[in-house]
């Protein structure tokens, strides 16, 4: 990437929490995972001491956290906004955690970013995940759908820090969109030097090969490598020509 | 896989925990991800209100909890016990949350497998740690290292959930070690084949190849694509010659 993620442009926005042990229990996940910016729409108290305690190492989170009383000046200057939501209905693009996070970093690298966690009761509500460019679903079982709002919180933010430091201390240096889709274009014409098009499952072929490699978040020196292997089956092509021909004229 | 893993084979430990309210929010992040099984070595509190509270719908986890004196007596059956610390020093190996996700479900095919959260203040002792094969760090940031219990129980939860279901709905069929293992032999020999050994990094391209295929949990039919690739690449060597010697001859 050419630029780090900025972290500091990613906010974590509840909106309309009711219960003060949850606000704190979210900063103190948003601390853990490197993050700093929480804000509260319309939240039904302030400056809790349930908040506070639970909060436990975090409470400069709390006491820098902006209060706004509504989602629209909320979201105001975001480039993108993010619901959270287990409900299936809403007509916006759902992603999961994972895929979300990378969407998160590539726009907090141009602009503020917000991802909104509902009300312990009732979560975001339909008029309020229509403001959303993106919804994700935390995965989890039909027997217990839904997560305490805090434990969204960390699950969020903890794709987000892992997604950036992999637990390897360094950011990741994922590579861009249009890097991975020339790598797909030169696999595909190696890949038809190597005869591809008479193979028996040609066609599904490279959906295969896309498949290994979208479930995994390359970085620019992975793409390198697939580079390298396919320069590799382009030369050997031409060598091998080359090789015989001079061994059939000799 | 062969099997399923076995989520009921999977228990979430909890030593010495102090604070009623993790024991509840433990639960309910163990019936979001699918799991149980919960364990309490010897809890400083039963049935208090502040965890029936939190459990909020997962109230039946609490219920069916084991409750044990001493952890040699919860870990006494179990055939891989994984720690969970944000302690340096330990001398067992350490894993990501993801890494030992996938440990945990291979074990769990064949028995119980116990994974243990220590104390709010303290965590795990050393010589409790001393008693895992596995010990997990979860990444955090250093200006607040230590999560709360029940979002460091809900963060291992997810990475299994996860690691499971990938977001399809359909348990994920991952390739064993030794599938891998052969997947990279026929890789090598396929790249021999294309002159490997007189690039200028041959030495270090299976490592970079390695690398790619390494951060991502490749499935059995990931590593058929990758055979069939392979295959086309060692078919080519000959098909290239006898075609050229056929056209050279006409």
């Amino acid at each position: 990437m050419s630029e780090k993620p900025d972290f500091d442009n990613i906010r974590i926005v509840l909106v309309e929490s009711k219960v003060p042990g949850n606000m704190g229990a979210a900063a103190r996940a948003i601390k853990n995972m490197g993050l700093s910016r929480l804000v509260a729409v319309n939240p039904w108290f302030r400056n809790h001491p349930q908040a506070r305690y639970m909060a436990h190492g975090s409470e400069d989170i709390l006491e820098n956290a902006e209060v706004l009383p509504t989602l629209e000046e909320a979201v105001a200057s975001s480039v993108l906004v993010v619901g959270t939501t287990q409900r299936q209905r809403h007509g916006v693009p759902v992603m999961k955690p994972g895929e979300a996070a990378l969407e998160i970093l590539d726009s907090s690298r141009s602009g503020q970013v917000s991802v909104l966690f509902g009300r312990e009761d009732r979560g975001l509500l339909n008029e309020e995940l229509a403001c959303c460019q993106i919804v994700v679903n935390i995965p989890s079982s039909r027997a217990q759908p839904s997560l305490n709002l805090s434990q969204a919180v960390m699950v969020m933010a903890y794709e987000l820090y892992t997604a950036v430091y992999m637990g390897r201390g360094a950011p990741a240096d994922y590579a861009p969109a249009e890097a991975i889709g020339s790598m797909y274009s030169h696999l595909k014409s190696s890949l038809e030097k190597l005869g591809m098009e008479q193979w028996n499952d040609g066609d599904n072929y490279m959906k295969s090969l896309r498949r290994v490699f979208s479930r995994t978040r390359l970085e620019r020196r992975d793409v390198a490598t697939i580079h390298k292997l396919c320069g590799e089956i382009d030369k050997y092509a031409y060598r091998a020509r080359a090789e015989l021909e001079k061994e059939m004229k000799s």
